[in-house]
């Protein structure tokens, strides 16, 4: 079994390698651009990782996992126009760097890189990957719709919040895995469960994302506390808020989303902080936090592979709820 | 054989089949809109016209054809964008009717649309129809790309305008060809043959295209004469009068691109049209198109099927040439 640090280190070989200094170099400089800022590489991890529980030759996954890794950066890319966010990893984002069209087209070909190392999967997994990656690569979209949408609406409700952050986050952590698996071997039940145990990751993760925003050490958490809370983005913890709050607390939750003073930014991360913790919104998040994790642990018991085996992919999960970053 | 009216009647058929009222409404609806304008269908014509040539059934080939034409028309809906066109098939383009993230979004939900219908191509073609897709489409991104760049250029070659064409139009005509071939069973030089009669109708098409832009007639043109020339647009023709034009001609056409005042459109489309025709600049590219229709035609017949069943693929290429609209 290769660990987690071993597997990232062969999709960094594998990044790197990429050509991405061809014509024309306004093209395809961005990507190279993007794909160089780091990140996690959780997605290409989770494929390797599954495949590697039913064989110890990952290399016929390492394709479908640099194309997972090339679609999630894409849809970074184009989310990042439309949300109009300059910064990503500490670094100026494409369209920001370059321009709106630059950002528009460079992604359009990462989307079309992303299918050319896809349909690198070995013929025997070939259809069946592409069209779980085309119906996850559509739910993606649907997220970003819904989040899109969420951001006019007054109110949202948890079965909805909970719905668009499956389709916007989790559903990519299930199908690496589900492809990742299929590649490697793995029956039909097996690959189900280790989807299922990328959705209830996927879930808890975006959990921890919010939590983050408001709770996490800026020094660690690499970008400004409250960014959230200033763009009035409906997380868990404040459609909570605006569900729990009563009296004077609904006026003063009502009053602070009412402003938008650059000047009063700190005032207004500090008030909805003292709203959430009053309200217990930071425990409610924490449990359902917990409460997916522990559906996705439970997943990967069912797993029908030696438990020394599901080590890493256990120890990758508890790290993504417990880190700081 | 089917003839070219019962190949497109078929694939009407097959696309309002497609449902896009789906949820989220915001992000579907956009594509029913681009796909209902309607357009020639020429792509995805020329996919089973192809598979026609070695099989009496098309059946196979026609979920290619569509991600063919889903993906030409998601092209569209991207370069509106860029090029901030508001009219796309006398109706608003999406952008326009929408907003810029709508188009973004929908064109990305509808690159995948085009990949998952790909992705149902016969399993015994489906990798390389694949590679194929996947290589037209990065090379429709470049051409793209070079079309914009040409824009900031105060010259550019004939021979850089003959490969920006080649990759933004002709390879989706060739890979067209190409991959309904593959289906239809059709022989490697077959489908290389057909693939270079699909380069040299898009090279003849383009060059009609901007032909038609002076010497189109208005009302079965359906858009307004000259609005590449308004927009200082680098055609075949503007590149070779650039070229051609000395002393007082040079003077002038210098003088006409630096005009945008909108009131001076009438005078301005007039001066350059005058000074194409003095320059000789209509005969030059008209000769060019003949040119590479006749290549088109020397490599149909090439192929290694009856006279007869090409003459439905050569009356396309020939009602391509001579169309007025």
């Amino acid at each position: 079994m290769k660990s987690f640090d071993e597997i990232t280190d062969i999709i960094s070989t594998e990044i790197d390698k990429i050509n991405w200094s061809k014509e024309p170099i306004g093209l395809y400089e961005p990507i190279g651009y993007v794909l160089s800022l780091g990140g996690k590489r959780i997605r290409p991890a989770m494929a390797l990782m599954a495949c590697n529980l039913y064989s110890d030759n990952i290399q016929p996954a390492v394709n479908s996992a640099l194309a997972l890794e090339i679609f999630h950066n894409f849809t970074l890319l184009h989310d990042d126009i439309m949300d109009r966010a300059d910064v990503r990893r500490s670094q100026p984002t494409v369209h920001k760097k370059w321009n709106d069209n630059t950002a528009i087209l460079s992604g359009d070909v990462m989307q079309i890189a992303s299918y050319h190392y896809m349909t690198q999967t070995p013929l025997n997994q070939l259809k069946r990957s592409l069209d779980l990656f085309s119906q996850t690569a559509a739910e993606i979209c649907e997220g970003q719709q819904y989040d899109v949408e969420f951001e006019q609406r007054e109110r949202v409700e948890e079965d909805e919040y909970l719905e668009m952050i499956r389709l916007k986050t989790a559903v990519l952590l299930g199908a690496s895995l589900q492809i990742g698996s299929w590649i490697g071997g793995a029956g039909d039940e097996d690959a189900q469960l280790l989807y299922d145990f990328g959705i209830n990751t996927g879930l808890a993760f975006q959990l921890k994302d919010d939590l983050l925003d408001v709770y996490g050490d800026e020094a660690t958490f690499g970008k400004k506390i409250g960014g959230d809370i200033l763009c009035n983005k409906k997380t868990y913890l404040l459609i909570h808020a605006l569900e729990m709050a009563k009296g004077k607390d609904a006026d003063d939750l009502q009053r602070w989303l009412a402003i938008s003073d650059e000047k009063l930014s700190d005032d207004k991360i500090q008030a909805l902080t003292f709203l959430f913790n009053k309200l217990g919104v930071k425990e409610i998040c924490e449990d359902k936090m917990q409460f997916f994790y522990g559906k996705a642990i439970a997943n990967l018991e069912k797993v029908s592979v030696s438990d020394n085996k599901k080590q890493e992919l256990r120890n990758l999960a508890e790290n993504l709820m417990f880190r700081k970053e």
